[in-house]
């Protein structure tokens, strides 16, 4: 029999001796477990991802004396094989690898670099290390052959996209057991997709395999944890999500023992959505250094959800809203807000902006003579407001969060150095339509109404002009989130998500209004990069953010045809 | 003999259609000059870097299709060789290289994959392509054997980094020649470091090279083209820099005829600085639509640079001032303003804030009981100037510049929302010191006074509080800047730039005050890490920008010592 334990933490990213004192004890109650090996995570000793960090000076030098405290550490426990995620540069100061190490009784017994390195979508792997050799990790622990892989290396087990498949390599050596670090950013779909991919390779080469995932908020990515086994079976064993756990496992004859599989679902959607904010929240504002929290509240339904989230991640007491009228606010605004607040049992203050906005307005008048109009009054509202809360933000010492949601994001809808202002978007990857979903379910799971009826029920509206609507400017967000969702996240989607999509689609794509509304949504998610370059960063949620990564000074050829990507691969035309 | 034409042309990144224009055109003097070969640069097709554009719905769909329009092109001339940089996708659907085509008279004749991907620094292509094989590519051209290869596949010649070397590769099939396109962005040291690099391969080789560079300003990123051609004896022509040429080379037993070497020294600093700003704030600001450009003028340096090298971009009858004098403005923030406009003949209007100012600090003294003060009024002043600015850029349909330098903008000593508010920050990559210097340049250069001394000799200030000068917050800018300059550029530095900093930090290093200044230089550089991921983005002018990616969420350990990596490689302690 193995007995190995699960160790998934919450590193903090530049913490090397508090990770390796976080790792100490983990590995202390693994032994007091009767655990051989304990498994921490990918990059466990510089937390995931490091980024930037691993070319700062010096770096380096002291991640490699974290990791030979860490190797006397593993002293205290000489029968214990501990697995570890480090930086290491064996070939040359050049490069650097992002490498397994196992560490037994002060030494290090085997190191093994990661080969298949990410760099598609939010991970950046490639820019900081490069691929190691076509090695096979493995070791003989308790009479077992265990086998290591890092993340990305065993995720290509259907050799596909021509590329090299590490965990075939390792499954030619017959192991007992195949031990997966990973570092992996959660998202919608994600648990499902780990789940398939591992209990494929399990059943495909018939070895039992483990996963272990760090947990955690860092800036804009948030780990799930959920580390877990799988058996040629399917998966049978599956750690928390979203906390911290170390998890002693028994492995015999091939099978864990005492164990049980998991649900097939997981979370439902908008407590996934939930859960996942509450720690990204929380772990970014406390590791920023702050501890309170400042919200714009407009009466609205994307500041009322805020609200409610940063409430939940750092209690209500540490949550400071601001109510900030102006001649365009509707009466609900602020009685709205109120109700808010006092079902939240958050402290709200009223600071109007109208002799803000009637200074500014003199002054352009003055300056012009002609009164400040349309877009530019707008604008100017937003951005008296996002100069007040960051007042609020000084005087509080508080984080101020963004309220902005993906369809708004996503099509420029909000204004720079106004309404996009915060140290964090929060709901930044949550289209519109979900937004009301989760405000629904907040109340459901509450069991009362925390966000007021009257704010989940009006009409969208910025307030900015009189009786103005969202749907005056953008199509009706059921139809705008389709379109968004096709055209951002359409071949990252989950083949279910396609299908319901996929009809919409046809529908719009079959009538000249409808190409014509698709048109002008690309248009406007083109011409509103430069603005979510520097908009408050989001929390990642789904598969694929909103932009952020193309050119601004570019030239958008005029797009006739619009065929969403998965349609079909074929991008050749000759 | 063998007769070549060197392109190099402003491509306008997504401009797929428009860039086929300008290489047909080209293609055209090429063959008229009696070309043999015209030689276009990486990624020619798209523009380069396309960066997310590459993942966009259909996009390479159509980049096939523009290389097939090429293509038909080409067979205008019968006999010449086109030699093109476009992305392709040979392998599988997933699969995208960057690759070099040959093209003759309507057929592909060569397709050569990019082998040594750049994902440091600026650079991003691991994120979107796959390394090619490792094949050599030449071809049979008027007797010749040429030989082809893409930017850092030429880079590696001596080997290092225990990485690959497709140049020594190719040199074993004895080319007569061998060309090299690259899109190679131009910053202060990187016109020497193509020379050294190709001039050595080409000595150690014994053949002659040439090497195209695209030019122009796209994003964040300009490239200078100097594109050029080297023998065993050394550089032996060299393009302009800055424009688009497009040059017909006569390459006879092994020599250029009729070139002449280019001087060693390029440009003057002072010289290359303005020409890289003006050339990257021009195409930036049209290619975003923009015919007009807004500046804030406080009557400092910064924004009188700005000013002066916006004027020379955009031509003075298109640039708009606003200078907003405040209560703690000094007599000159107005006064040096309107000089600084007539000597540059640019329309200025003034725009006090006072009154915006009375209205927040009312406003905030009714819901506090207490006075706006310290920090908190000081940035409230540059958000009311932000928002202001921002009214008159819609009211102009105008670009606004962000002023801040690369001293302020490392140690986060601006205003979030507020003076890092614009489009573009075209001296964000210039140390304070800097300023001083390109500003008495533009002045010498002009023969009279375009910058009034009067705001060059005048102390720094952000003009925010009573009597406040920059030095009450900051060290002196040159001791300021020789740290930052270590800190965040050390080991890219130049060897003679290393020595004179080198002196300069041993100094500093060896007393206990400097060393404590050394560590407080380091803490404000990761504390406004969140300020640089929502700043106008910065022209590159130098090998390393600041920060921009670090962790913000993050742990930064307590620093005892801080030795320049510059100071030796060896980061193994053990």
């Amino acid at each position: 029999m193995l007995t190995l334990s699960l160790a998934q933490l919450d590193f903090i990213i530049g913490d090397l001796s508090g990770n390796v004192t976080r790792m100490a004890a983990a590995a202390r109650k693994a032994a007091s477990d009767g655990a051989q090996i304990v498994v921490f995570t990918e990059l466990a000793l510089t937390g995931y991802p490091p980024g930037g960090l691993l070319g700062e000076q010096g770096f380096l030098a002291r991640a490699d004396a974290a990791l030979m405290k860490l190797c006397d550490a593993s002293r205290v426990a000489p029968n214990l094989y501990w697995v570890v995620g480090a930086p290491t540069w064996p070939r040359s100061d050049k490069v650097l690898e992002n490498s397994l190490l196992v560490l037994k009784n002060g030494q290090i017994v085997l190191q093994y670099a990661k080969q298949r390195l990410s760099a598609c979508n939010v991970f950046d792997e490639r820019r900081y290390f490069e691929p190691g050799p076509d090695v096979v990790a493995s070791l003989e622990i308790g009479g077992l052959r265990v086998g290591f892989l890092i993340g990305g290396d065993a995720w290509n087990d259907e050799g596909k996209e021509g590329m090299h498949n590490p965990l075939d390599r390792l499954a030619a050596k017959n192991p007992d057991l195949v031990i997966v670090i990973d570092a992996s950013p959660s998202h919608v779909s994600m648990r499902r997709e780990r789940h398939a991919r591992i209990a494929a390779a399990s059943r495909h080469h018939g070895f039992p395999m483990v996963y272990a995932n760090q947990v955690g908020g860092h800036d804009q990515l948030v780990f799930d944890g959920a580390s877990f086994a799988a058996t040629p079976n399917g998966i049978v064993f599956e750690a928390a999500r979203f906390e911290e756990t170390v998890t002693t496992l028994r492995l015999q004859d091939g099978a864990f023992l005492g164990v049980g599989a998991p649900p097939a679902a997981g979370l439902l959607l908008m407590e996934f959505y939930r859960r996942q904010i509450v720690l990204g929240l929380r772990d970014y504002t406390l590791r920023c250094g702050f501890g309170k929290i400042i919200v714009g509240s407009s009466g609205g339904i994307d500041s009322a959800l805020v609200l409610a989230l940063a409430a939940e991640a750092l209690g209500p007491e540490n949550i400071i809203a601001v109510t900030l009228p102006s001649r365009f606010s509707s009466m609900g605004s602020v009685s709205d807000s109120v109700a808010l607040c006092r079902n939240l049992d958050i402290k709200l203050f009223e600071h109007s902006i109208r002799d803000l906005v009637a200074t500014y307005e003199q002054g352009f008048n003055a300056a012009f003579g002609e009164p400040l109009r349309w877009l530019a009054l707008e604008n100017m509202q937003a951005r008296a407001r996002g100069t007040v809360l960051m007042e609020y933000a000084n005087q509080f010492g508080a984080l101020l969060l963004a309220t902005g949601n993906k369809s708004e994001i996503s099509v420029g809808y909000c204004t720079l150095y106004g309404d996009t202002n915060g140290g964090l978007a929060p709901i930044g990857d949550l289209y519109k339509t979900e937004v009301f979903a989760l405000s629904r379910h907040i109340n459901e799971t509450a069991g009362r109404e925390l966000i007021p009826e009257a704010i989940i029920n009006k009409a969208p509206s910025a307030e900015l002009a009189p009786g103005q609507k969202d749907s005056d400017s953008l199509p009706p967000y059921p139809v705008l989130d389709t379109i968004l969702k096709i055209l951002i996240e359409g071949k990252h989607l989950c083949a279910e998500e396609q299908d319901e999509l996929k009809a919409a689609w046809d529908e719009l794509a079959g009538t000249k209004d409808g190409v014509a509304l698709i048109t002008r949504v690309r248009q406007m998610i083109w011409k509103s990069e430069f603005k979510r370059r520097q908009a408050a960063p989001i929390l990642y949620l789904r598969p694929q953010p909103s932009g952020g990564r193309f050119p601004v000074a570019a030239k958008h050829e005029h797009i006739t045809s619009a065929v969403p990507a998965f349609y079909g691969g074929a991008h050749r035309t000759s």
